[in-house]
């Protein structure tokens, strides 16, 4: 057995967890379920939306050339022959020379092409003065200017925000085809391992990757499953994938991926399954396993925390993304690095970095601590081509 | 009744909002639920993270000072004494001249103060041949190197992200003290208004606001809860509002807050409590209205959704931001800017831009639509000391 693993460069390790990516089927929920969820058939307006013209604002409904050349000095007077209520719809045709109240948001009247604003306009009896004149158009919202009827209004793989829940509602879809949540096990293995409510001997170290594992798929848009700590026994571990590989869509394995006499993770998979890659040209996160059991992926991450969320958004994001047939978005902010880092060509490095100001601060820990995950606020890709990236450089830091 | 409202500048109803805040109590939750919720208390290390000296990679505990000068040519031979397993404890101490072998993560015994890297070493038999010098510490993680006992980790008003729930898990809070996230009521209120599923008639439309708001809601933290479409008639509004502020922290009412004819919302709030302000220079969202019934804190949006949306990231995240007692904090993002973009001193404008690489393009839309929530990327702040900003000036873009 070689001491040394095989690397594979991140940009096929991509291309084979693309491949090997199973895809989620669609389901539909209740509007409201929608939000962050990925859409999964395109979503078309069923009819023009608004459905009629409408006013912007508050004021009176007229002809835009009865007002022309109105100002303060003199104004136009138009005779006022109604009051258009909100949602009423049955409004009766306006003559030139005449104008009706609206409130904003209600219809216009069939003639009427602009709204005076009731700011710039005074009721007087059966008469109304208006002060500006209005252009054609002013104040209004023509049928159909929001969405027309059959135009594509979402994309499929849309991640669906907020504001896209709201139109959707606007546009009527009370229930919305998506892409199922990917159920992802998530198994820690170790025997040094205990579990967060046990003060660890000499040795052992409490669990940090399961609870690290849960709260990324949580933020990716899955159901996470725990399976606990699983020790470094062959038939624990086997019993414990291969329950994650029947019940879940993915499988993250953390620890005993390396090539220790004690890693036996891959050799598991390799019986269960296939192994694609083990070793990936990747700092930190060298030791990752990408295999498959059945359809389901299972992805071997490194034991070290800060390893294991490296490789969760440099590999596992496009995995998933894949899986759920949408683009990896990462949050991106440009900023300036403050110092060397030194890399080796043909090795793809993340470095985690602490923004101050615009600056980029490298935080360079020993490995296997934690406290960088959480006094960095994001990652700065060091690509292979390059064996460095220079103090004073502009870098995009990937932010957690 | 004036036809206009008195404006009050945005600075004024934030520190109005911060006052009428109503601080939410804390709460336990298991450690998997404190994830994106905000902590209440803060979170010390309660003994040195990890409680002894670990190997970061896989290989051979060593005296540092055994293998000076040791290299390819001339190797440092050293007797192996033992093998420790990963979460043993009770280590016999290590003698000059002497290793052991450590896998990555594992203990070091008493008196070892580097590790050499298997990849540098060779067993042979009872001895290795180590063939690259380390210094003193080399490839080991100290005790208490990632956290001291009785080290504040995290401050109370953090966010809890993923990192941070692996942290937790590594220094034993298997239940997280957390601010009790805010039950937000949600109210549309219109006669124009259809539910989703309806086809609107003439003069009618689809809610989009409940949507909205229940999105935005859920992003934010809270719980929302919908209180439905409600006419405008003032006693079916009073009853929707009395019941909101009864049973949730905070009331989202939209529509109804202009100064037009139909518009009671504050009159119902002055009844049942008090308006602190009518209108807020800012645009789009001056009709807003900030009030409160009892404790409870009651909203007037403006009904155009988009208006709606630009007042919750202006002010509502302000106070949903004093009720949790965290910061608010909005993603931003450097752009230059396409366009021209005029606005009005003393008013503070909120534009919304869709970015193209680097470019902040302004998308001037008709008031009313909701297209332009979903085709732009964030808003631009200008803010009320200038009367616009310039096309090619650097801004910066809250994203959606």
């Amino acid at each position: 057995m070689s001491l040394f693993l095989d690397l594979v460069p991140v940009k096929e390790a991509v291309r084979v967890l693309q491949t090997c990516a199973p895809g989620l089927p669609a389901e539909t929920v209740p509007l409201p379920e929608a939000l962050g969820r990925i859409l999964a058939a395109p979503v078309t307006a069923r009819e023009d939306t608004p459905g009629f013209s409408r006013s912007v604002v508050d004021g009176y409904a007229v002809y835009a050339a009865d007002t022309t050349g109105a100002g303060e000095a003199i104004p136009a007077m138009l005779a006022i022959t109604g009051r258009i209520g909100m949602g009423e719809g049955d409004i009766p045709p306006l003559s030139r020379g005449e104008c009706m109240y609206v409130p904003t948001g209600a219809i216009l009247p069939p003639g009427a092409d602009a709204v005076a604003m009731i700011e710039y306009s005074e009721e007087m009896g059966r008469e109304v003065l208006v002060r500006r004149a209005v252009a054609p158009g002013e104040n209004v919202t023509l049928r159909g200017d929001d969405f027309h009827a059959g135009e594509e209004v979402f994309e499929p793989g849309r991640y669906l925000s907020p504001r896209d829940l709201g139109v959707l509602g606007g546009i009527g879809y009370g229930t919305v085809p998506v892409i199922r949540q990917p159920k992802v096990g998530i198994i820690s293995t170790g025997n040094e391992l205990v579990p967060v409510e046990q003060v660890p001997g000499p040795g052992e170290i409490r669990d940090v990757n399961t609870y690290l594992c849960y709260g990324y798929v949580c933020e990716r848009g899955g159901t996470p499953e725990i399976f606990g700590i699983v020790p470094d026994e062959r038939e624990a571990l086997e019993e414990a994938v291969r329950r994650a590989a029947r019940s879940c869509d993915l499988v993250l394995i953390s620890g005993g991926s390396s090539k220790g006499e004690r890693d036996m993770c891959a050799a598991i998979i390799e019986e269960m399954g296939t192994v694609h890659i083990h070793g990936i040209a990747l700092a930190p996160g060298k030791p990752t396993i990408i295999g498959t059991i059945g359809t389901t992926p299972v992805i071997g991450l490194p034991g070290h925390p800060a390893s294991s969320y490296v490789v969760l958004i440099a590999l596992v994001d496009e995995l998933i993304g894949a899986m759920t047939s949408s683009a990896v978005h990462h949050r991106i902010r440009k900023a300036t690095l403050t110092t060397n880092i030194s890399s080796a060509r043909g090795r793809e490095d993340y470095v985690r970095v602490r923004l101050e100001g615009d600056d980029a601060v490298p935080l360079f820990g020993k490995s296997g601590l934690t406290n960088t995950l959480i006094y960095s606020t994001g990652l700065v890709r060091v690509p292979e081509s390059r064996e460095g990236l220079e103090r004073g450089e502009e870098v995009e830091v990937i932010l957690w």
